[in-house]
């Protein structure tokens, strides 16, 4: 790897040099804490379509899209075009506007679970605003996630997101924490019976239909429904986090495919096209306690908004690219899926072939490698990912990278995105095969 | 008042139609609590420099400001021209980039305090972490907050925002409501006595320099001080929020006119020049337990971040805006500050002169007038805002808007910004004579 590292610097002086001067502003250098790598992330200076160039001029073919969110690629003319445009014409009403009418509308229509939904501007935001409507309707206190789950940044939902998932992730959070209660994904009779523990007292249970950052995961038969079912039969709402999932499985969201009937859902990132958006939305029985004409009522509950919620630049990126995605809808779709089908099986021959042992995860355009330490054939939850070999993945993206010009954010799973093309991916699988070749998966 | 109503009415036909179908899909019609107004907001279609223009082809001065963020007015063309442009270039890379550096060192210049700084993308955000960190630093668990302190939407921070400021917020809340103390703003003794008797377990003071959805309220002679100085001398961190003062009350945040040192200082609004961003900054030894780099170690502090921080249109919207308020920077603060004092001055002279109850507060761009039901002759809190005459100032605003074409979020204060003149002012000192004259204060 050392051989790489001095490779990465080599190509990257200028990137070093503004991650030197980023050191000393930033904790960390950057603005997001997986954003950091070593020895250094590179900076981005322009993203065009599917490659990203960094300060140096080197250009890389991006499967990180932005934390997944671009499934149109970088700049896509239809929502650029429309987007300087608008700025011409405001970037922050401060009031209601037709644009978040229209967006609502598509929304809407194409998630007819969304019957009604409340703009925030990130998806943090969505899900904290999720759990205090679930709170605010149930009456009830307790929230249940998957472990290894990820729901963003708010203090609530900040939980059993990093193995071994038993201690808090880090300092300072809300004294409330034992309010929150965790389960293993795709393990229905042990998630069950945690989930009894506390039925009566359970709020809600927050789940992503496939698990996201917690590595690719797809949920196997009926584990949703099982807990679509005891979330019924209990009074629990449930919340169905579709940030990363939604418009990209389908466009009709994930919880259609898995044939689920989530009381709410979020949803984010492709939503806004890529620019700052996170809404909340589904049963209209729930999502009206945060109407501000009962603010003086029993059982108001007060949610964002916030400054920049339902802004003009968002709207339009957001209405552009969802447009676009349901005018092609099987264009769009059948592509990426079948290029993400390529991929994962590709990808698990060339590792078969030469006799490694890898796991392939994924979905539609969604992608993972897993390099397990035994003998496992099935990665079917959290633990079992942060139990695989996260050196060799780190060091394997790393090398793609440094050498073959291809960006995934390391042990990140990756997105095909409809710019990327088969050249794209066969250009995947040969690297890799060269990266085995040379034995430098290590 | 009726009779507004009905010319409203007449003039937004195309708005109540549009409102009509918003409230079918958003909870109030809405995508911010307080953008509702009776008998429904108006929908705006473009804003351009001082003017918003709604759907019916209705023009209005704008005083609201995008929540008081625009500080040169709407879609200012050093800024939109660049957005233009990078609208091209990517909209999100989700990875580190040259201009959130270059954004970053403009803040750490213009605000010394700032020794470090992250960045996230909205205000709630920023308070939010600015908790996390506090309380990771100080292993603390208690808040305090000002009565009637205005902190975003997050579910630590919303608490004692509306009168009579004695239950919840709503309902839904987190369950650890009582780690939250509110104390009276600019009562100095009544502060003291309610922080020192949590002051071993108290992790932070969050405060705004200047209380602004909480009435636009200056501090007096020493009450910040004060706060300081207890806050120094029992180890607990001060946490400026200057998400609405800071760039607009003096280009190097209130802290430094108030003569302040807080250790923690959120930023939001002008900073992104109007696009999404929240900044919690502040001192290096408190931000660098954010490090990600630290994630194994003890007294580690996760915070977001998010997938939209850093993005480079919000960042290139910040760095237009910033740059052209520091070269410019006596030209801009002495024009709208000069305007401040003027309609200031101006409004109190013609309410004495008509013999009405009416105190204008402020400082710099900012002011709002509230109606007195008693004989107070100075507003020092927000107790004393909820007790003015609210309906008045509500149906002030509404015939300013409904008239005169001048808009304020009714009951919200003023910003005046670059974009505004002496003739705009005039208009509303004008029309404010009329609307009395007329006796349609009521």
């Amino acid at each position: 790897m050392d051989e790489f590292q001095q490779i990465y610097k080599i190509n990257t002086k200028k990137s070093h040099s503004l991650y030197k001067k980023s050191s000393n502003i930033f904790p960390g250098g950057i603005s997001h804490n997986i954003r950091f790598f070593n020895p250094y992330p590179f900076f981005v200076r322009k993203a065009n379509g599917k490659i990203i160039t960094d300060v140096d001029n080197n250009n890389y073919i991006d499967y990180w899209m932005g934390h997944w969110a671009l499934i149109l690629g970088h700049s896509p003319k239809i929502v650029s075009k429309a987007l300087a445009k608008q700025v011409m014409n405001g970037t922050l009403y401060g009031t209601v506007n037709n644009l978040s009418l229209e967006l609502g509308d598509i929304i809407h229509n194409l998630i007819p679970r969304a019957e009604m939904m409340r703009f925030a501007s990130t998806g943090s935001e969505a899900t904290m605003y999720a759990v205090r409507l679930a709170r605010a309707k149930s009456g009830r206190k307790f929230i249940a996630k998957i472990i290894g789950g990820w729901h963003g940044f708010n203090s609530t939902l900040l939980e059993t997101v990093n193995y071994p998932f038993s201690s808090a992730e880090g300092m300072g959070f809300n004294p409330d924490r034992n309010y929150i209660k965790s389960i293993p994904f795709n393990d229905l009779d042990a998630s069950l019976k945690i989930l009894n523990s506390i039925k009566d007292n359970l709020a809600c249970l927050i789940i992503e239909p496939v698990l996201g950052g917690g590595g690719c995961i797809v949920p196997e038969k009926d584990y949703l429904q099982g807990l679509q079912e005891f979330a019924k039969k209990n009074g629990i709402i449930l919340v169905l986090d579709e940030i990363v999932t939604g418009f990209r499985l389908s466009i009709n969201g994930a919880y259609n495919m898995f044939k689920l009937e989530p009381n709410l859902i979020t949803l984010g990132k492709i939503a806004g096209g890529g620019l700052p958006i996170g809404i909340v939305c589904g049963e209209k029985e729930i999502l009206s306690l945060a109407d501000p004409k009962n603010r003086s009522k029993e059982g108001y509950c007060s949610i964002g908004g916030g400054t920049f919620s339902a802004n003009p630049v968002t709207m339009v990126s957001g209405i552009q690219t969802l447009t676009f995605l349901r005018k092609n809808k099987d264009q769009v779709y059948d592509k990426i899926n079948n290029l993400g089908n390529f991929i994962r099986v590709e990808l698990e021959k060339v590792f078969y072939e030469y006799n490694i042992n890898a796991i392939i995860t994924g979905i539609g355009s969604l992608f993972h490698i897993h390099f397990p330490n035994d003998n496992i054939i099935k990665i079917k939850n959290a633990t079992e990912v942060a139990l695989c070999d996260r050196e060799k993945l780190k060091n394997f993206h790393f090398v793609l990278m440094a050498k073959y010009g291809i960006f995934f954010l390391p042990n990140k799973m990756g997105a095909i995105s409809y710019v990327h093309n088969k050249q794209d991916l066969i250009k995947l699988i040969e690297s890799t095969r060269s990266i085995i070749e040379y034995k430098l998966l290590q």
